[in-house]
């Protein structure tokens, strides 16, 4: 066991003399959760088994197998999770909804460089050759998709009902994807500040363009 | 040997009967690169070994590793062989260079939808993970990267002297390879259209725009 390892373990021994029981199967829940998505953007698919998130999480196989039966169950479950709470933390940044549209496109963008987006890609990747887990991401991407999208079109202040916006929109998270993509190997951080800059500007303009 | 292998070696010997020995070793090297192309698409990084590739391939195992001795030099050949023959075929499509911006918009998005960026997708995540293969991969998606912006800036008519067209142009690329993403799961192809006609209506107005 590792010093991370050992720390989880008496981290999760303190927290089990503080907490109720319901309290404390919530936060090993949130425990393992956080460190299922933290394997797989390390170690990717292959490297993540739910013993290693459990020895990762400090928990015990058994206790980590009571929550999550299957690994993907459990590695399905981290990926929705995380994704809430970066929705949460997005519509947070904005408390006043609409505000300026190049720092809310900045923030969406930010949202596939991070680990969680390294966890996801692998996460689907995965999928796209293992017949298991493939229904289940096909299921929670598109759910995950549809919330960003819908968090997008509120920040941005974007009026769907006109033609184009929507597509507009979709476009702009389709790019978002194609960069942090292109930030997996490199740190690709100052291109897409400058790609980013460039299309806040023309998606600012198309947004308040008066209707045709 | 199941019967497309099998229908491979026919060929390769029917091949050995045509040609001289130096177009032999090119054929069957095209072949290696065509079937590893096939092989990382279809079962992902960890199912592509030389060994399976050689067999799809109708070639022995030992020529296989004569031609390439590594399974990081047959995959990443592999895939800078196909994009190049892409590039290639991209470019004679509008063979009068500019044409219709909308239709190379199409084409240039295309290029992220079939087995090559698959396959390229496979190879790329896994190097995230794997250090062997990284620099690599690093370096090729760098060169792929840069011949496709030159394609682009060409069939689109970009002038990359005014301000702000060489990140419009990037970030419509960018947005290609997230279509791509998007596509891996599950057929997009209708909403992906849509998105594509209405980024290329954008892409239009502005480089046309009159400089500032």
């Amino acid at each position: 066991m590792d010093v991370v390892a050992r720390e989880a373990k008496r981290e999760a021994a303190r927290a089990s003399r503080r907490e109720p029981k319901q309290d404390r199967s919530r936060a090993t829940r949130r425990r393992l959760l956080e460190a299922a998505v933290a394997c797989l953007a390390e170690h990717g698919w292959a490297g993540s088994t739910v013993s290693v998130v459990a020895e990762r999480a400090g928990v015990s196989r058994g206790a980590a197998q009571h929550h999550f039966p299957t690994r993907e169950d459990l590695f399905t479950a981290a990926v929705e999770y995380v994704a809430e709470e970066r929705s949460t933390a997005l519509r947070a940044l904005f408390p006043e909804g609409a505000a300026d549209r190049r720092a809310v496109v900045a923030a969406l963008v930010d949202l596939y460089t991070g680990p969680l987006f390294r966890a996801a890609l692998h996460l689907w990747v995965a999928a796209s050759n293992e017949e298991q887990l493939r229904p289940r991401v096909t299921e929670l991407e598109a759910r995950v998709g549809r919330e960003t999208h819908r968090i997008a079109v509120d920040l941005l202040d974007a009026d769907e009902s006109r033609p184009g916006v929507r597509e507009t929109v979709q476009g702009l998270l389709d790019m978002s994807r194609g960069l942090g993509l292109a930030n997996l190997l490199t740190d690709d951080g100052g291109r897409r500040d400058r790609v980013v800059a460039q299309w806040a500007t023309l998606l600012d303009e198309t947004l308040d363009r008066p209707a045709p």
